[in-house]
């Protein structure tokens, strides 16, 4: 029986009858299923590896390895998945519910164009987009050597020294800047923060978020009139400084007495500064600016509605080893080629932990690349131009408001010009938004108007009009200058070659397609990465990210604008809130390091709220990754270790013994779950309790939520907050080392100190903690593909996954485990959604470490597992629910070849010192010189279970990183260091 | 002076001023300007060329290239150009002019959903639509094992043992089968071709067109109700028969009878399948057919208002060398290893001239990949599923008719249920277009819906309210059964391991990328292929084609909703008009070979609507491309070979030789311009003149325009018609083989013989030739990107490149000439957009061929120039605007670094027999065995200018053809076959 009209009734269901009236076969299956194109595996695949791990179905898997006490968390309410086809539908009804205006509004968000060979070519690539961040830099060769780009234009441009491979936004830059001048500063602890009031809003609250915990006093005021006075007047004194270059009024005012008059104080100065103005003002870096954060968006990145965009940060020599996030470097790789690699890494949270400067893990690697690549398309003339047109239509707004006796707040500016309009604003703003154009709205006197790359001449009339100025009316005159002469730039910048060869789009699209041929990643093969989740990325879900109707969104665009991606953000919100059984959900952080922040932040007002000031102390396992200590520091909280049983769980001895010590003082636990070491704690239930009776909050780090989802519900077995990594997951992709989106989620008492924002009241709770990044919804633009992934899954879809995903871990465990033993499992000898194979008694007999198994996957063609994490030694496999069981099988099958390459440097076949493992991985090159191995040629590159027409070939041989962080550096070479 | 509001006033022409009041730099050059990313040159390295050619200037060398007699023909009124920006928006906004509704109108075109994963990365990938027709296989072996594919899939579901690597579209697949009936028939002349009444109109309209000239009559009868009545009606006999299955009416008849009768009197047959309905119905092959035809355009491509889609043809046993177009087969290379490449190639006509079977030069290669892929996707049982799904969708509806007592015409159906709604066809119609669906009206008592893949039930329900069935209805029970039993399929298909390998995304992506790596394409580096100008095919040009408001449409949609295409199809006619100096321009050819067929066939209806029915000789240079003579002989035309000179120019005593003996019976003389030689003819003028006095038309190819665009217009300076290859001069991609476009651009006087469309009265003139492609506008779903590179050049930007162009190929020549003899060039020694190298003394003194020289240039990192056309031993180069000079200069330095190789061969120091050239291209795998080369392994891979860790591996070495077509295998070979 078949109802003729049920808009309610998805065409999912159908099961209609065949052409004989038998039924379609399939049928209980859906047709168009997309978890059917997800998950790699398909029945029969799934049966076999059911098979060799010894079960017989997914149902006694999940009993086996799921721990009653996490179970029966409720039943998370989705709605029914649909097909691909509708889900765009979906969308694009979702992105209908947007208006598009001219984004004039500036406050660090401009109208850029994406040049269409970028967007297609990288943004829109897999190739580029399901890469991994580059710690095998072997196969990144291609990112790298964009980042280089990306470091070199931000150095170029701030006139700064080194510049990293990109941070989270400008607001979360400028707060790592703050935190940077506190720890180069010789002043002590007390000592202010000093922001100009010409600072952008939203990151003066970011900064204030951040500054509260560590006890860092902000001052704000106005810096520039009279900066020794400003400076003076603090009377606790100042170890840094902020200023907006131009500031968010759109004035451009001479820093340099600022810097003087900071420096003279021993205070260090950040320099928050526009790039496109750069082209035409002299450099932070020239007038002596110790740190340059800024924003790269509208160097080609759509606005998204806040973001994913790369931030930026640039320091003077001398500052480099404080850089918090990514540097990539140039080194030399084993025959001595010029290769590149991230730099310094010894700096980062994963490696210092508690003793971490900073908790960012990531970069916005694809925006960065976009933005670098943007440079290198337009080249410094290109961008000159860009700028001078911009600030053309800027000066011609000037000259066209003053013909009507509009006055201007400043005479010298770049693209912003603040009109005043005493008692009118709230008026031209509404009349510029009929007129299809956004204006910022400064209070009830005030407009702002910033001009961009894509304002038009008639856009600029449209904004007179708004203003009174009667279209018959013609400008004036001739614009007049609005960048006085003494700041007028007259350095070079970006004068390596790379900026000056692909100017031409042929030449472009082949530099873009030759970076990513030297790379590995997702489109080629499986990425086996521990803790890292590397699924599919499905085309479906990345389509709506680069719809105008939803790229184009400035971030402070008003409601009744945005109302399409403010209800996706309301569904990914609540949807998301279902899976983890939690009360609320928000979706700003913009990483998972910034969602681990805003918990403990919303922990930390939590007790603040009942009166426990002194609640701060955060325990640990000694298992945990380093960011989560990091994020605790950050938190204005202290760290303390719990240790592991032999079994990698949390030792609940000494959980008890530590809790009975710190019971005033506890704040939190936070413990991941399913644990680092890959398996389900039985003991969940009994940590939570305890720590809850002690008067702590349990937080519980999501990274691991790819076992749980649709089996289990943090919120509903014990813990009060988590976050999430949806480019974990939620299927954003890793871009190559970002964008990433690290929602927080929390129960009912929590939620009163979630995130909010200074400039969208519906972006969270008024008793909020402030917001944790720049954007309200932070990086807006990329949620649409976690809404399509939950929308076409469903629950269904999301638990056969989760089923799927702990299986393949199972699997490549029972191949391997007579191989390599496998660290850490559960009950019945199965692991959850990864596994570790322990190398260890490996290394110790034959010197072969995970470094060299590592490189030998790639001559395999694979990219390594995670290595040394969270076991020293180890490989950790998280093969995902997207490998079908012949990619699984062909990984196997290679681990399994370079046990037994092991197995001959062990029984002195080949020597210790060469063999094919601590040579790897071969290049193409090597195999044409003189061949002194005791193995083939053949048996380098062509090892068992590669076919040659589909050889990867990695471009260098093993980088050697130590070298290059003795000889730092951190820009483009010169072509001339390639000659040999 | 700016003015404040002036819409008609592009930015691009924006000269604000800077910010301190001077001009902004490069004043005179427009900002953002797309013909600076198109052409590859600066003006920098436009002087450097000029320099080494010895002129002073871009005017010096048009003066001197151009001669007087072509010029002065008239300024091409074009609109100003716009940015790339400027032109998406304009295009979007055309795209907001077509309205697209549920297509269930049928005909031959149906929707379906294009897999994200095959969208993103084969039709909107560089790496496949960039690239060119696999003459060189070495470097294609990507797309020649996704044709592979696409054959397999179409032999095993028409159940015929070899299909071809596709056809324009099904309704010249259609003529070419009867063309192909016709030669393999042993009837006389005379006899007829006999089409069954329920063909598709479009199909029967385009065999008038194509049977007229060749004198073939055609014959339009119920086939199937008596089949051996029907045939024996025709007293002239019948050599072929034409059916199609299932019929325009939707009605599924059993074949057999008529198969069998038609065998029986010596006919050949050939059903016009639908590819979907044969999942489920008896094979074509399976119930004898010789011949199948038909539509891929279901299998995941886009509408696209009628095109580009893959046309198919498949063939018994016994008639695969009679097959036309492209056939991809299976053979091995040097190292014996299984590789692809085109097979049989010796039918074609380029190698047949005036003795070809057909003048199809192309396939639909991009297309065809898709829809082969679609199936590797889907898979068998995917595939069956989509058609039990559409079927049972097709069942419902004719339930629900019938419940509301609407009779249907027939019982037995797939997808298409015709109704009887006696006098309320038009009304129905009506209703359901109000609802957002498109039906077919047959006349004015019946009814055609026809479901898909895409139908729901939601659309189900519409279409039987337009019938007037209430909401509140319900289905009246189950779906009867509408295919008869004995004519359910039995028998397998796509049983080869690709088609149930790739069914996960993931897996399916690899896939795809794995196969466009293995490919050589524009996104590498330079294609300098002669006569086939492989310029850049921009993004912004690209991203219309994609968008659903092109995409969606059919063909048959009524004009109201096709408002924004049709206006954009008017656009460019009148803009290539423009250009050419016609009067009135066709689209409708949707490959050149068809463009010329149409200008020849308004030439041939031109003189007989003089009386002149006895003109039809044509003269052709012997230097002209094979197509021309194949066209001529389609066109009913019989061919006059004029000889050239030694300068490769028409011989013009032999010309007016030619005329005098033809003078009565001359038609029209076909010559290329500039010639195929690249040189442009000073005789130009006295040819057409000569043809002219003697009453004949001059048909000038236009496959070199790129030499002429904004510097001269055929139909100003002599010439009544031409053909215009959008796929070269205007930046349709060649898509590795197609699609391509081939628009007719004729004098006043032939306008009244244009294509027109019995199902379109506005695609043509009523007096017309009648179609040449099966949709109204050929394959308009890619005319926006002709559209959108006229309208961001403008006739500057096409001037400029023009000259550009000239530019590259003389600088070429001359670098090259002290190193290779440039045969042919005009005054001053210079040529037009392209140059001859003569190999052949370099092959008789060292036996190193033009095949050793294209093969060695991809060790170089090159796709070969035109090999031996249009001199045996000689390459082609034509280096286009689009490349630079670092890449020309690349590609000059490899050939004079081959030279070289070449001369150590001469002196003796390698061998004639094992040197670097003969044993080319050399591949990674090589490089691991034993060497015993007298050159070195690097050497081989590593020549002169390659960077190893760029180097482009071909992945087989040279493929020996002869063998192949020796042990013809035309379909996927089993995995085994790899096995070594």
């Amino acid at each position: 029986m078949t109802t003729f009209i049920d808009a309610g009734q998805h065409d999912l269901q159908d099961d209609l009858p065949g052409p004989e009236g038998r039924p379609a076969p399939g049928t209980g299956h859906r047709l168009d299923a997309f978890a059917d194109r997800h998950i790699g595996a398909d029945d029969p695949q799934i049966a076999t590896m059911l098979r060799v791990v010894g079960l017989d179905s997914l149902d006694a898997l999940e009993n086996a390895v799921i721990p009653p006490v996490i179970r029966d968390g409720g039943t998370p309410a989705l709605p029914e998945p649909v097909s691909e086809a509708e889900a765009l539908a979906e969308l694009r009804a979702l992105a209908n519910r947007n208006t598009v205006r001219v984004p004039m509004i500036g406050l660090g968000y401009h109208g850029t164009h994406t040049p269409g060979v970028i967007l297609r070519n990288v943004l829109e690539n897999p190739a580029w987009y399901t890469a991994y961040t580059p710690y095998q830099p072997e196969i990144s060769q291609g990112r790298l050597e964009a980042l280089l780009a990306f470091q070199t234009m931000v150095s170029d441009l701030t006139g700064l020294e080194t510049a990293s491979a990109s941070l989270l936004d400008e607001s979360t830059a400028a707060a790592e800047a703050m935190t940077l001048m506190r720890r180069a500063s010789r002043l002590p602890t007390g000592a202010a923060f000093a922001v100009d009031t010409d600072v952008l809003p939203q990151t003066l609250a970011v900064i204030r978020t951040r500054a509260e915990p560590l006890g860092i006093p902000v001052v704000v005021a106005d810096l520039t009139t009279d900066p020794a006075a400003a400076l003076d007047a603090v009377t606790e004194g100042v170890f840094g400084v902020l200023a907006q270059y131009p500031g968010t009024s759109g004035q451009v005012t001479d820093l340099r007495p600022l810097i003087e008059a900071a420096h003279g104080r021993k205070a260090l100065v950040t320099v928050a500064a526009d790039l496109l103005a750069l082209t035409l003002l002299r450099a932070p870096g020239e007038d002596g600016a110790d740190v340059a954060v800024g924003n790269t968006q509208r160097f080609g990145v759509p606005l998204g509605f806040g973001g994913p965009h790369a931030g930026y940060m640039s320091v003077r020599k001398g500052l480099e080893r404080s850089l918090p996030g990514r540097l990539v470097g140039v080194s030399k790789d084993a025959d001595g080629n010029p290769a590149y690699r991230l730099a310094l890494q010894t700096r980062e949270q994963h490696i210092r932990r508690e003793k971490a400067t900073s908790n960012i893990c990531t970069a916005q690697v694809l925006l960065a690349v976009m933005a670098g690549m943007y440079a290198v398309y337009h080249g410094p003339q290109g961008l000159r131009r860009i700028a001078e047109r911009t600030a053309g239509h800027a000066a011609t707004l000037a000259t066209g408001l003053r013909s009507i006796d509009v006055t201007l707040v400043h005479e010298n500016f770049f693209d912003t010009v603040l009109a005043q309009v005493p008692g009118r604003a709230a008026e031209v703003v509404a009349a510029a938004h009929d007129l299809g154009i956004l204006l910022r709205q400064d209070g009830a006197d005030r407009v702002g108007i910033a001009c961009d790359e894509t304002t038009t001449q008639t856009q600029v009339a449209l904004v007179l009009r708004a203003f009174g100025v009667s279209v018959e009316d013609r400008a004036p005159g001739p614009a007049l200058p609005a960048i006085p002469a003494d700041l007028v730039r007259t350095s070079e910048y970006l004068t390596n070659p790379v900026f000056t060869t692909h100017h031409s789009e042929t030449s472009m699209l082949r530099f873009l397609r030759r970076l990513a041929d030297e790379d590995y990643a997702l489109d080629r093969g499986m990425i086996p990465l521990g803790s890292c989740t590397m699924k599919l990325n499905a085309t479906t879900e990345m389509e709506a990210i680069t719809w105008p109707e939803f790229g184009g969104l400035h971030p402070f665009a008003p409601a009744g604008d945005t109302e399409g991606i403010r209800a996706l953000v309301k569904d990914l919100a609540s949807w998301l809130a279902e899976l983890t059984g939690y009360a609320a959900v928000s979706l700003q952080p913009n990483a998972g390091s910034q969602g681990e922040l805003a918990g403990l932040l919303a922990i930390r007002a939590y007790h603040r709220s009942n009166g426990h000031l002194d609640r701060n102390v955060c325990l640990i396992p000694s298992s945990a990754h380093g960011t989560n200590a990091a994020s605790a520091v950050m938190a204005g909280m202290k760290v303390v270790v719990v240790a592991c049983d032999d079994n990698g769980n949390v030792d609940l001895a000494d959980l008890e013994a530590k809790i009975a010590q710190h019971r005033e003082a506890l704040a939190a636990i936070m413990v991941t779950y399913p644990s680092t070491h890959g398996v389900f704690e039985e003991g969940i239930g009994r940590i939570c309790e305890s720590v809850h009776e002690a008067g702590g909050q349990v937080y519980v780090d999501g990274a691991n939520l790819n076992a749980l989802v649709g089996l289990s519900r943090p919120g509903a077995f014990g813990a009060d907050v988590s976050h999430l990594n949806l480019h974990k997951t939620f299927c954003i992709p890793h871009g190559g080392g970002g964008p990433g989106v690290g929602p927080v989620a929390v129960r009912s008492h929590l939620a009163p100190f979630l995130p909010n924002h200074p400039l969208d009241e519906l972006a969270g709770p008024s008793t909020g903690i402030g917001p944790v990044s720049g954007a309200p919804y932070g990086s807006a633009g990329i949620l649409p593909i976690s809404w399509a992934y939950v929308r076409m899954m469903g629950l269904e879809g999301l638990t056969r996954a989760t089923r799927t995903a702990i299986l393949t871990a199972n699997y490549v465990a029972a191949r391997l485990r007579q191989h390599y033993p496998v660290l850490y499992s559960g009950r019945d000898a199965l692991v959850a959604h990864e596994c570790i194979l322990d190398l260890r008694p490996l290394t110790k007999a034959t010197g072969v470490t995970v470094d060299d198994v590592a490189k030998r996957l790639v001559d395999y063609g694979f990219h390594a597992p995670t290595m040394s994490f969270p076991v020293a030694g180890t490989l950790m496999v998280e093969p995902t629910e997207s490998e079908d069981l012949a990619e699984l099988d062909r990984f196997c099958d290679a681990m399994i070849a370079i046990r037994g390459e092991i197995g001959k440097v062990a029984g002195g076949h080949w020597p210790a010192g060469d063999n094919p493992l601590v040579n790897a991985p071969h290049t193409a090159q090597c195999l044409t010189g003189s061949w002194e191995h005791p193995y083939t040629r053949e048996e380098a590159v062509y090892p068992e279970g590669v076919t040659p027409r589909f050889k990867y070939w990695p471009p260098v041989r093993r980088i050697d990183g130590a070298w290059g962080d003795r000889n730092l550096v951190c820009s483009c070479p010169s072509p001339e260091a390639f000659e040999e």
